[in-house]
């Protein structure tokens, strides 16, 4: 059988269908709409594009995984994270650039490594390579490297002198990286740290948390791209 | 066996059939035709052509549940309602902006809301988490909350102010939502309020309520957005 | 076993094949050139484009059905019937408002009215579910009904005043509907009146006529779009 | 299990995945080709497109069906080519008129039925419904009416008057009919005639001469396009 | 069971996954793209998307592959590079082409050559059709034609002519082939020359290679277009 059937009473594949459904509408919309918008936003709108057609790939595969084995399918959670983190933070780089503020690639290369550090202690954590305290902490510190170069570092700095939309959008996305992702280290310290967590409610949270940070994340993104364009166009 | 044959006597099957094939037509079409209409409709019809790539995929599952089970898809029902309603929701906001009309946020608000506690309330009542009366009740408040809203509120003022053609496809899009939508909550109360409902009947009268209220939706949006495309452009 | 093989002395299975590759290769030719022609031609591209992209997913079912029960697919025809020949009766219609032709929406009407009592009339009588000589004649109406309307009522003198390239355009479709058509009939009366037909003939003939009316009529209208367009653009 | 490995020691099934993935590449390459060179050849493109999508079809049917049987796919080749070949006879036709040489109808008649008549009468000899040697003798009548078409009939004078790329083109393209399609009766005589051909040789040949034949031909045809288009837009 | 998944402590496996939807996305992003830049450059990023398109096909077989057997999947990556590298070497030419650098087909020719001599006797040693040692060092005088071509021959020398982004862009693709394909003769020494090598590791390696080789190799021509298009768009 091919298609695998959702229980009425299953909550949690719900969750991971509703995502998984958003994800492939979204990508639709990106695609689309990165054609239409001004030149210099078609990059940006390609790009959350790809971030939720990999996810789209992602969630079909954890949905049925959940319908199969009714387990947390983590593994694909960080093979995801591992290609749509780092080009969402490619995103910051791009608007900026876009925007033509000026951004040097200093700052690219802090988001990159930061992204990379926060997402290799996590796996190393969760599959058991690594004392899972300590990677905790060097995954965190991935994290607030991110963090501190978009609320007070370089990329900031630029995005306060492109001013106006740009720092509109800039603004929500950071408050996403800062709140949305915070679900991340969350599932983590109650999953290994604080002597587990249902699963079930893991999985809804993750699920929710991914439709907050890659669709909203990209309508911040559109919203921009979409006004800009109708201003200048 | 991926493909599932349709017994020629399962008219309930054949009403699935016919609207899942209309779904995918409707999505060519309305993607299609967005590529080229005028640029202030071209969002129009990207939301209807997702709605309907929504239900074209809902569809394709509930028909083969169906064909396997001979039993109600409702689960595949409600993930696709809340989805594509919230997103026809929208479409009523798009279009008054589109056509310029002054129309606040909190009009889109009272839509969202409406629409949240319509189909929230609905699911509560279906699966037995709420006293079925009760979620009936909030659910329908939900619904007069849109209706007021678009008949007599604030988004029905802005239409009038925006006239011809516009005015003339709010309209009809207005009805559908009266009309067309009387047929969930109908089902509702002939499925557990009445005593219980024929599944085969209840079925065909969903499937044709979905074809009204998302492809015929659609092509009042089309025929709005070709119309005033061809006039100026 | 997704794929399923062709025997290579079934005869009418290779005609099913032909036809369903046919359709896939037809709906590339009609929405690919749909979005270079004249903008006034491109809806009725689109159209027929749709026409044969519903048929290329029923002739996908049926040409495994014939391989699987060796039996006509005769649920398949008639739903596919359903969604395409009231698109193509609409295109009489969009052909002639494209040409700029004074045509009514009552002609419109007729040609709709016809269609569905000749497809309707037809399931009723094949299903069982009505006498076959009273379903047969009444069915037979409905396409009168249709005839009527393009060789000698509304539809035929609007084609008339537009002239030329729509003119001829409309000469071939009409003779399509004309005598392509009358195979349908011809399969009825002799499966059901005549005492029975060998199912093989009846789908090849039915398969080869679904080429002509389908993919043929569709390549009338874009010569008609693709000359008008060279002609202005 | 939908996917039918290669064993590595099998080196037709190789040669068919080749063709296979060669034909899915190349169908994505003329049809993105066709949207973007000048308006004349956009038909070439799309028609040289179309032929290597129904390859692609055929082609991933007749690679399962060899890895399931070890047997030749014959019925997949001539159903294939009954699409193919016509639209290739066509394509002779189509790049003539585009140059605006004056080629009439009566030559575009005369490819197609030698198209029609070596495509039956091989279909008749190998299916066993008529004595092989007349039937490869009546094939190559068919054959040799094409061949005297394009080297010294009417359309081989249109190619003349047309000259400098068309003509250079026209020359490639009747050169891979002459010699490229000699391996079709080739195939046919050593298999039905000769007493019999190892059947991994020759399909080996065959899949080699699809590649030639239908990928080659395209390039042929998208270099002509690609010069002239940037010779004058 | 269509979907295999893969088990968590599968490193090879995830490795597999990666590349296997990063070849999608960067199949989408080469198409996308190639349709927006300089018309000049539209070329270059088709055939780095069919690069990509290609190998994504061959990663989704090679996944699956190894999931079932854990096996290496040699035959599928011998395809993939018969099809892919001739591609690549295509490209130096066509960016030298699109350059307007003075650059003859001799120059094509010797990077043909040279690409199937390394893939042919790569393939005989591997298949155990020759010699291991002999056919190792007939592959190496092929990938040795086309270093010497890029790097000091006359490809090299009309990018020193085309000079600027061209030279940047030209320099950074010969270093892929030259470090990044190293890996592949790597590869072959370690698995038949040094007594066998752990074909997790190889495989893991050979798949981060291809990562390098085909999506970063895109990228740097990408970078090029899209620097050229907005300088003088």
């Amino acid at each position: 059988m091919e298609k695998l059937f959702l229980d009425s009473a299953d909550y949690v594949g719900v969750s991971f269908w509703l995502v998984s459904i958003g994800m492939i509408a979204a990508t639709v919309f990106f695609l689309y709409e990165g054609a239409f918008v001004k030149k210099k936003w078609r990059l940006s709108l390609l790009v959350v594009g790809l971030v939720t057609l990999v996810a789209a790939v992602h969630y079909d595969y954890m949905r049925d995984f959940w319908v199969v084995k009714e387990a947390t399918p983590n593994i694909y959670r960080y093979i995801d994270w591992l290609i749509t983190v780092p080009l969402q933070m490619i995103e910051f780089y791009i608007i900026l650039v876009a925007a033509g503020a000026a951004i040097g690639s200093s700052s690219f290369l802090r988001l990159l490594v930061g992204t990379i550090a926060m997402l290799l202690f996590g796996y190393l954590g969760e599959a058991g390579l690594m004392d899972v305290t300590l990677a905790f902490v060097l995954g965190m510190v991935g994290w607030a490297v991110i963090i501190y170069e978009i609320f007070a570092g370089a990329a900031s700095s630029a995005a306060k002198t492109a001013g106006g939309a740009v720092m509109s959008a800039f603004n929500a996305m950071r408050l996403i990286v800062l709140v949305g992702w915070a679900i991340y280290p969350l599932g983590y310290v109650l999953g290994y740290l604080a002597g587990g967590v249902d699963s079930s409610t893991l999985n809804i949270v993750y699920n929710l948390a991914d439709f907050v940070n890659k669709i909203l994340f990209g309508l911040v993104i559109w919203h921009l791209a979409v006004n800009d364009s109708s201003e200048n166009a």
